[in-house]
């Protein structure tokens, strides 16, 4: 296991928009037969969280205060999410995630989950970062502009 | 573990509306501190599963074709969640369900996940009834009129 | 919401046995048709919170200093679990807890998920309470007494 | 997404034990700031999964009666599972996955979880072959052949 294996999981970013891709095994599936409708948040939040690794941003360096002093935490305060078709136990699905807008401590993302090119789900994610203490913290203008989708302006 | 037990764990319902207790505990939980996003929908899924049980439709018997010999199962269609503050652990929770309306094969529910009577997440949800081949099952209509809170009427 | 009902989902204790009900709902299933195997442990892990909760044990208090003014957690360090009949939707399970006994830090629980009498799943439990910085706490002399089973004696 | 893509994200074989990667995110973690104990099953079951799928065995093909016409799925008998040391948020993980040997219907595995060439976390692992009836089903000879670790002999 090293920095190659790292870099691999992680995903990649194309023109703004990251890419990463997850396998659907039995802990995700439900007795439906098909993907739990719970699950695709965590598929979601695994793509959010390898959006901002490759943008350098860390769960743990944020929670360690590395943003001012201050441990800051990510919350998600709203989501839209419409489920048009249904995964299922093996399938391999592509995650797709990108920041649409940024104001003050909020970011929204639009994301998807696709199988061979047929989008499975959509979601709307708005997510906030808050002190431990609950208070929002502002995004670092630095990140703003790393963070929005330049290719589509 | 008697019929008195089954009882007491599936809620009641107050003019339409299903009041459900959920406690909080570690497996809820992610290392922000709070209860993780995707863990509300398991909450709600409580919420809508035991507000089914109590007007007598159960999920075991609709995948044994209980409905006119054809299995069907429950998928969700699409969520709007607005996270408005954290639960933590050992944070004893009301779930509280209401059908709001019915087309066809949907089912429009509302739903809020409360604490001290403060809410804490509300979810509109769209849920569809359909075979295990993927074809829409109409709502019979005698749930219709069970399901509808009659006393907003 | 009230003490009444807070009391009510916390399951009783009969003779040092703590027994809880637990219903399964979709998000403990997976596609096979039966309860994931991992969704046992969360199953476990109310029954030995729910246990500690009865004995005034709460995962809040330890977590914020309650106990000599050093946080700590409960860490499970080894667990061996007999699956042996598989439990479904729509199952109303017992999950009983006991301890077994306790060594310094360190206690040994066994616990069992059963359905109308018969017994689903076993497992041995040994968890350890630790400070947040990894430190054994060692067990309290009056929760020894207080945790274990007196009615085996 | 293509079949470069599938293959990268099943892992490698490397003298008949199984490497995979899998990071740690939010959803893993609980509110101890480490990976909840149960979380640890379902890395150990993409091991095992992603095992089968490198020697050519698929749920999907499995569930859908590829062995012999009857439909069979995996349940897992029994487990054994030391938690040495904990994992934690934005952890890069290796799971090795390895079969100790087979009895008819059951295959014996050994697994591991560990970060930087530290185990954090051992299981022993029986899972049984059933059709979906219940019955066991003999684990055909080619199979444990291809599954034992010649390396090791």
């Amino acid at each position: 296991m090293n920095s190659e294996m790292a870099q691999m999981i992680a995903g990649t970013l194309q023109n703004g928009v990251h890419h990463l891709a997850a396998r659907v095994y039995y802990a995700d599936t439900d007795f439906s037969g098909f993907v739990y409708h719970g699950r695709y948040l965590e598929f979601f939040e695994r793509g959010r969280t390898d959006f901002l690794r490759l943008k350098n941003v860390h769960h743990t360096e944020l929670a360690e205060g590395a943003l001012g002093g201050e441990p800051v935490v990510w919350v998600v305060r709203r989501m839209e999410i419409d489920f048009k078709a249904p995964a299922k136990i093996d399938d391999l699905l592509l995650i797709q995630t990108e920041v649409e807008s940024i104001r003050a401590a909020r970011v929204f993302m639009k994301q998807s989950i696709s199988r061979d090119g047929v989008v499975l789900c959509n979601a709307m994610v708005e997510a906030v970062m808050i002190t431990t203490a609950g208070r929002p913290r502002r995004i670092p203008d630095e990140w703003i502009d790393s963070f929005i989708n330049k290719a589509k302006i």
